[in-house]
């Protein structure tokens, strides 16, 4: 029983760093093997690394996408929690397996950048949040969480509560000519969230003015509804 | 990409209304081809009229069935997420259609008269919420959403931590003469909310007393979990 | 109607009691007809005993269990709301049946000093929450809430966010010779819960071991997100 004597979670072995949204980044270097089995995974890393949040879900996707494309690791699974403290959304729960360590943990390090970076597009007001991202080319995790074609251009827009998420959809969809490729609700896709969602592909150009356009019109929406939303960092990074 | 240039949410032509308990009314004049395709509704309508709120279930979807009934429109969907804010209970996502955006406008701006109305009967303390409505005459949105049989009285029972709601709904089954139509729990017809649910029918004034007997013995409950239910209104209308 | 001449819930026939995490225990001593046909019990008991809470579930059904062994109770139905007052986690909604009311109102007595005593086993913080239980001996509601081993020791180790739970499954298991017997994740036997759930068994001491483990790390790990997870109470029991 030695592992209880840390003196705090930064000095095990397995810590990786925090950061906004209630964030962990976490690795396990050689997975118990009673576990790995009841997890069903397709394939059988040993080592692992784990990324979740309390909040959000695209911003988290898509940076476990940009880390794995910089490192060889391999998204396992994607889970979606009914979460957000609260607030009418996901968090999230994403393994990626790697056949060492180091990879799942440089996976795991760039993720956690990348999740900061993110967090400037994730805006919550008293009365509901807004999540939107963007991806000029959508990889591995893209494509297991949202059915993103490989390569392409990759839109995320959410909005809370459920009817303003329609509603800046079917803005944003008008306006560019864009494709869709899912539309989620609080009982088709979502963990029952507060939600619309939609994913969307198309020429880079056009995807990125649509999530635009939506996030133009939903922090709009919201401020009608009595508070501005805000980001944690306050910097958006779809420009 | 004009859409871009409203200055308020309240300029979009697509803006109905707000209203309390987090509540958004909003107009899709034509719906986007492939959202709509995506949507999987019955009848292909084009203009579609949206409510939808963080908190309450029962008083939004007896809103829209008494709009529907002074409208040309028809309830497409409800959907129920799991949300009332960090409470134990659902918030709304209810969708009308019509052949015309102004009868769908209308239809939405009666919704969001009678939220107001109806949330004199969502009753929220430090330890939990109640819910309730009365319908003498249940029309489409009731019948869609709790199997209401129709132009019956309808009553709708709602209580979290759950086992307030299941004594409360067995001592007005037990007290009037009504029929019980639904039974709902955590883990059924609910989205995992902590809530016991009964919808019940019978004669107008069997339904409505049990309601009434629900309410004061549900009210007497949370008060003895420490702080006293309120509603954000203050006014019931159920009498 | 002479029930709503309550003046308090207190003086209810029906009012047991009501502990901390929002809980309430109470009995129905025979309950409606057309409700329990709903139910879909396997046994038709007519004495009822209902507990609830707004957070946790390990320590309720824990208490469930030990109060069952006490009494001539039977465990009718275990639910997992998502709940927790915004945190990641659940609620629960227990029902016990009994062929006299004395029964159950003393089982839901005992259930609700042991909810006290568990809750020292439910650790909140800022950014997550924990969860542990230990029983030297599996009874009915072990059995049947999460397939424990008759009469074997239980041991119930839980994390939130959700790569928190997984990790300190991962090293509880490592470091004790236990049996994993349940693995859930927000996708899998949650209500979709931000939440990794283990559930084991083993001989006594390796059991308690394993989770006096995971508490260890786990409050090492909540720590180090920010803020220091505490219990209602303040008094762990499992030593």
């Amino acid at each position: 029983m030695d592992l209880a004597y840390f003196t705090s979670a930064s000095s095990m072995p397995e810590f990786v760093g925090t950061t906004v949204l209630d964030t962990i980044g976490l690795v396990i270097p050689n997975i118990e093997e009673s576990i790995l089995e009841k997890m069903n995974m397709k394939k059988k890393y040993r080592s692992l690394g784990l990324l979740t949040s309390r909040t959000g879900a695209a911003g988290q996707i898509l940076a476990i996408d940009e880390a794995v494309k910089a490192t060889n690791c391999e998204v396992l699974s994607i889970d979606l929690p009914r979460d957000t403290k609260g607030w009418g959304g996901h968090g999230n729960f994403i393994i990626v397996g790697s056949s060492t360590v180091s990879d799942a943990r440089k996976c795991i390090e760039i993720a956690l950048e990348k999740v900061y970076l993110h967090a400037g597009e994730v805006y919550i007001s008293e009365a509901g949040h807004l999540e939107f991202a963007f991806s000029a080319r959508a990889g591995q995790a893209l494509q297991m969480g949202f059915q993103a074609p490989a390569d392409r251009a990759f839109g995320f827009i959410c909005g809370s509560p459920a009817a303003i998420g329609l509603l800046i959809a079917d803005q944003a969809m008008k306006a560019s000519n864009i494709e869709l490729i899912n539309y989620w609700t609080p009982s088709i896709g979502t963990s029952h969230s507060n939600e619309v969602i939609i994913t969307v592909t198309g020429e880079t150009t056009a995807v990125k003015d649509a999530v635009i356009l939506a996030r133009t019109n939903g922090l709009l929406l919201l401020e009608c509804m009595g508070s501005t939303a805000k980001s944690p960092t306050g910097i958006p990074y779809i420009q």
